[in-house]
């Protein structure tokens, strides 16, 4: 039954590219309130993250503590919507194979996110903690060099400890790795 | 510089399981406004599905049209979380290595999905129609021969045309594909 499916054949690595996706859900007008925010927060299993909405299509990334401790991305492509005046959702799919859907509610301060993660990054973490934007080529081959599956399936509410207004394109939000940020930054409470 | 990075290797099919997932943030006795709700939508990219919330950690599927026109899912493992009185967001990763995040907002009659779907299905979508249940080992073989690269990404929100409430654990919901369903049931609205 199964044997006409073929084996794994390795992938060539192109840029990585959102290029194909559509972004036509994403409503930029119905995005004011949200687009500039800059939140950290901690998951309920404990790992601190921080976001920043760069633009109604991109955001910005840090990782305090967790699996990926010191990991950070720059100007990522995501799809941003308005669910409610409180409430986004964000959803992107990155070099590393790893996909992530969010919502934060602004009403609440309460956040909670999906991270889909492929197992390599669950075996090897540590090759995924970098500035993103300097290693895309290198992501992409991890994620085609594998193991992808099983997916590490990751769904947890997390507390917004700190939220404030940054403004659009702003790239002195985040400018570097949470390990050179100075002392009490990530703890601070609003 | 990428000359460490392995070439991909067959991955042995085991049966699909979420065991290693933690479910700790589905919080059943938040749920009970949604488990039970069944509903059928239309994508804004024209996609007309329809889900059913057997219980707080399941969910059956069918799709009536769109690019697996035919395909359904019976009591499948999903993550589903309270975000307000009106909004729960279901996740969940299927053996096919699709991964979706959706949300369904009871006071609008919307909702909003996010599928990640790897490039296997987007090449050759009509290997996934099939009621996945029985096909779950042929589903994990199409995903480990993948491509799984690039990612398709379906960011699209959705009006729910008709909804209800079905009980839990309800199997005459959803127990057939979308092709052999008497002519209008798709298409009701209240």
């Amino acid at each position: 039954m199964l044997d006409h499916v073929e084996p794994i054949a390795a992938q060539p690595i192109e840029p990585f590219s959102t290029e194909h996706e559509s972004f036509k859900s994403t409503k930029p007008e119905t995005l004011g309130r949200f687009v500039g925010k800059h939140f950290i927060y901690t998951y309920e299993n404990g790992w601190h993250y921080e976001t920043y909405i760069r633009s109604a299509y991109s955001a910005d990334f840090r990782i305090h503590s967790g699996l990926l401790t010191g990991r950070w991305v720059t100007d990522t492509k995501v799809h941003l919507v308005r669910i409610t005046d409180d409430i986004c959702k964000m959803s992107w799919c990155e070099p590393t194979g790893t996909c992530v859907s969010l919502l934060f509610n602004l009403g609440n301060r309460r956040m909670h996110g999906t991270i889909f993660f492929p197992q390599w990054i669950a075996k090897n973490p540590k090759e995924a903690i970098v500035h993103e934007n300097e290693h895309d080529a290198e992501m992409q081959a991890f994620r085609n060099a594998g193991p992808t599956y099983p997916t590490m399936v990751i769904d947890e509410f997390a507390d917004i400890s700190f939220m404030e207004d940054c403004g659009t394109e702003n790239n002195k939000v985040i400018a570097c790795s949470s390990t050179e940020l100075p002392k009490g930054y990530a703890s601070r409470k609003n």
